[in-house]
């Protein structure tokens, strides 16, 4: 299973969470099932600060950081999971159970990436915009006349699932390799069987920049269209998986396309 | 999977919750997950009316059973799994850990029976007087550092875990058989090859309780041992998996033995 050097790899990510209560939980989840990175990003502070001074705050607590935006709590991160219950819309990137997801990361874990788990604000969730960071979603299967669970009870539920679930390959018993099922085929792509280390995601969020000037600069996209060509590239971006060197190649070609269109 | 007519045969029984907001969160999970019988023992009444009338309280809430003892909660129950971290003592029946429970509970529910979940009072857990009345303890893999799960958590983390590989022994794939590994040959006895339906666990009680008296009229313990020999019949008759054909023909050899030894 998985060692703390592995669990050390993993992040929680909570986006504008709410309740103090609910912050107190995902941590006291976390300290449970041995991972100890926490991020917050744009936390209401009042919330904040009360959720840290709790009598009985977990100490990951007073070492969380927090952001401004989702993408700089994942900058470092090869594979951003998104949470959620996903019945509302239809996801624009691949969507796993959460019983799915454990040799998915196992694979990432293998060829040395970092991993963030990211839960949304109690009342809606994600947003399009963070989802659009992510490079899988996944989904607690849940009863479809109560499908929302609560904050903490989310994060305690994935938790327990990565930590008792995930093993690497090398250990990776067929029962793992079996349980998955067919989502392990459909997603085999999102870890290339070579073993090059995958772009994180600041280098997309940088590549993806770039790449948005170039198709302003070339006149690419009708204005009307723009955003969505943006929220599109971000998306096929994720979907592309790619490795560190690749990532860094294509930027310096866009760079150099660039600089030939402003003159 | 599990199809709504299993789920109907299992309860949750929450005993002397303290903390409205736990009670409420085990309900949502419950909930989440497609369960909906839930029994209170002992409730602390204040807290038992507030958790109740919380805004957005479940309706399974409303429909729980209170009860005075836990005996009575799990009646008629025939097979009674007590849930908490076993670390501090050595646990006197046989104990799993959770992503092991799966496999035993589907042969019980295959041969018809009925289960109840057992979660402690939040800050000391299951009393030694509760846990004999348990067939099996489980406990979920926690961190040594922080082995202590919050009440709502536990739930949630238990009820996700039989909701999602939980299968009926007829469709129950090689992944979950290999999965539980070595617990489920140690656990064999729990569920005879036989399908005769189990005893329920308020027939273990009376069973019991006839048995006490032939020990008292047959002058078996000395006094200072009486009260660890029957705290030791009560873990027996839970360990032999009597079905209810069984224990009803030893209830009525008893209660003979017992007629003879009472002039």
């Amino acid at each position: 299973l998985l060692t703390e050097a592995h669990r050390d790899r993993f992040s929680v990510v909570l986006v504008s969470p709410r309740n103090p209560l609910n912050i107190g939980a995902a941590a006291r989840a976390m300290a449970n099932f041995g991972f100890s990175h926490l991020a917050v990003v744009a936390p209401y502070e009042a919330h904040w600060r009360e959720a840290k001074s709790a009598v009985g705050a977990e100490k990951l607590l007073q070492d969380a950081r927090t952001t401004q935006s989702l993408s700089e709590a994942v900058a470092d991160c090869t594979l951003v999971i998104g949470t959620g219950a996903l019945s509302r819309r239809r996801p624009e990137q691949t969507a796993v159970s959460l019983p799915a997801l454990a040799p998915l990361l196992a694979r990432e874990l293998a060829r040395g990436g970092r991993m963030a788990l990211v839960f949304g604000p109690e009342k809606r969730g994600l947003t399009r915009e963070d989802l659009v960071l992510c490079h899988l979603l996944v989904e607690i299967p849940t009863d479809a006349r109560q499908p929302s669970m609560n904050l903490g009870q989310a994060v305690a539920v994935c938790l327990y699932e990565l930590a008792s679930r995930l093993h690497l390959p090398e250990d990776a018993t067929p029962a793992i390799i079996a349980g998955a099922g067919s989502h392990v085929e459909q997603q085999a792509h999102l870890a290339p069987s070579d073993d090059t280390p995958p772009a994180a995601s600041g280098n997309l969020d940088l590549l993806a920049g770039v790449i948005d000037k170039v198709m302003l600069a070339a006149a690419y996209s009708p204005a009307k269209m723009r955003e969505a060509n943006r929220h599109d590239l971000r998306l096929l971006l994720r979907r592309l998986a790619l490795s560190e060197d690749d990532a860094r190649r294509i930027l310096g070609f866009f760079r150099r396309v660039l600089r030939r269109l402003e003159p």
